[in-house]
């Protein structure tokens, strides 16, 4: 970096911007300020690409050796991006990374009003309800974006897409995703004034999961993971679909690897079985 | 637990057997000793279930609350089991459980040699190379169990099964799947030597994974979170597969939701998409 000289370099463990960085991997600091920390190249990187704004970029450029993450920086810089310069020894102490890569950014959370989520153009979304990991719920996202779906509505979910731990699970696919935040009575009421096709999974279903045909728009609707999809929920499905378990050592699959089963037997298009 | 009281209570955190216990945490621990611990109601019962011999029970009756959990420790100890009596407080602080249930067991480590396992009964395998993530490891068996696969060909794997993060997301599948573990080139040579279908995944590969028919004795391999199948699998492959990414927001599938997709679609009898 060799323009990285013309700024004065963070040192000081108690500088607001670190203690800001730092106070926005609690939910209360995420909650307070509307924004949230992405780390390491890739993240950045799919964030540039999806044209998120970026509020705040922060680098080590000691610690920032791969070329094209030293490239990128460039970039954003060039690009008027703010970027503050962290000491080397900073950036690993603040760093969550197993190999802190050098390069981390501020965004602000971008959440779509239910009403605003228009599930009217052929698409697909996910949502989950009352999920309390946001490993799984990065998972989701990931896998959501991989099959195309337009985003997730995240109905009374104590797990928060914006927690670190839900982020890095995302891969960086978190920024073009739609994420919608609800409840499970402002949902129905939405859903049931449009048309589409809502598929709920409980173990307790009638239905093979590849018996029914997938018409979009569609929205696949997954529980939390101790409990499942509430009542309500069920009812207001237009289907409710099971996996099948062939082996008794076990009672449930992930909701993770049950969200993405769904997501592509969506996708498939071949007639559904008998 | 009416008959606890005639054993002594362990409420030294420096007895043998509550160090054995926590040295089982850890991979040196484990290796030395061939041991393993499983913890809470729902990984106790599966282990019975699958009557899977417990090296020794450890109970704290005053947080074993609930009933179900109360009668399988009477049952186990009626049938024989070892077992010790913790007080709930040091229970509390041996637990790695949120919320701990008073159940724990030792288990021994149960590996099936290669040349052992017979995938000639029309059965299904998940071979997983280089893995690291311990909760991926768990959740694939917990998904292989939920498919009806035989078990897990491990190899070259970092992640162990039975690492407490491991065993934590089998959620109790861990009894009846077989566990294998091999290098690369033991594996091609044994494939060699069997009529096997190897199917392999990579991002590279031009079929996409619905256009082929699986057939029977399979064995699914998935690569490494970071480095994917390595060249040796990948050309040892029958069929190497990929999962199509609809959206240039993420590279690739978790792993764990990669190997989930392909076993339900070997499940799935339906004719390959054209």
């Amino acid at each position: 970096m060799h323009d990285a000289s013309s700024q004065s370099l963070i040192t000081d463990p108690n500088h607001p911007l670190i203690q800001r960085f730092r106070s926005l991997r609690t939910a209360p600091g995420r909650a307070a300020s509307g924004l949230y920390v992405i780390e390491g190249i890739r993240h950045v990187f799919h964030a540039a690409q999806a044209q998120t704004r970026i509020e705040q970029l922060l680098i080590a450029p000691k610690a920032l050796k791969n070329p094209a993450g030293r490239k990128l920086a460039r970039r954003l810089r060039r690009a008027g991006t703010p970027c503050a310069i962290v000491a080397p020894e900073l950036y690993e102490r603040m760093s969550l990374a197993a190999a802190p890569q050098g390069i981390a950014a501020i965004l602000r959370q971008k959440w779509t009003p239910l009403n605003a989520a228009q599930p009217n153009e052929g698409s697909s979304w996910l949502a989950v309800e009352r999920l309390e990991s946001p490993g799984n719920l990065g998972t989701m996202i990931r896998t959501s974006e991989a099959a195309g779906a337009a985003g997730l509505i995240l109905i009374g979910c104590a797990a928060d897409p914006h927690d670190p731990v839900a982020v890095r699970a995302t891969m960086g696919s978190l920024f073009s995703q739609k994420l919608v935040r609800t409840t499970a009575r402002e949902f129905v009421a939405w859903s049931g004034r449009r048309r589409l096709m809502l598929v709920g999974t409980s173990p307790q279903a009638a239905r093979d999961y590849r018996t029914i045909r997938y018409e979009k728009p569609l929205v696949i609707l997954v529980g939390s993971e101790k409990r499942g999809l509430s009542d309500g929920l069920c009812r207001a499905c237009n289907s409710l679909v099971r996996i099948p378990i062939l082996r008794s050592g076990v009672d449930s699959l992930n909701v993770a690897v049950a969200a993405g089963i769904l997501l592509y037997a969506a996708l498939d298009q071949r007639p559904p079985l008998p």
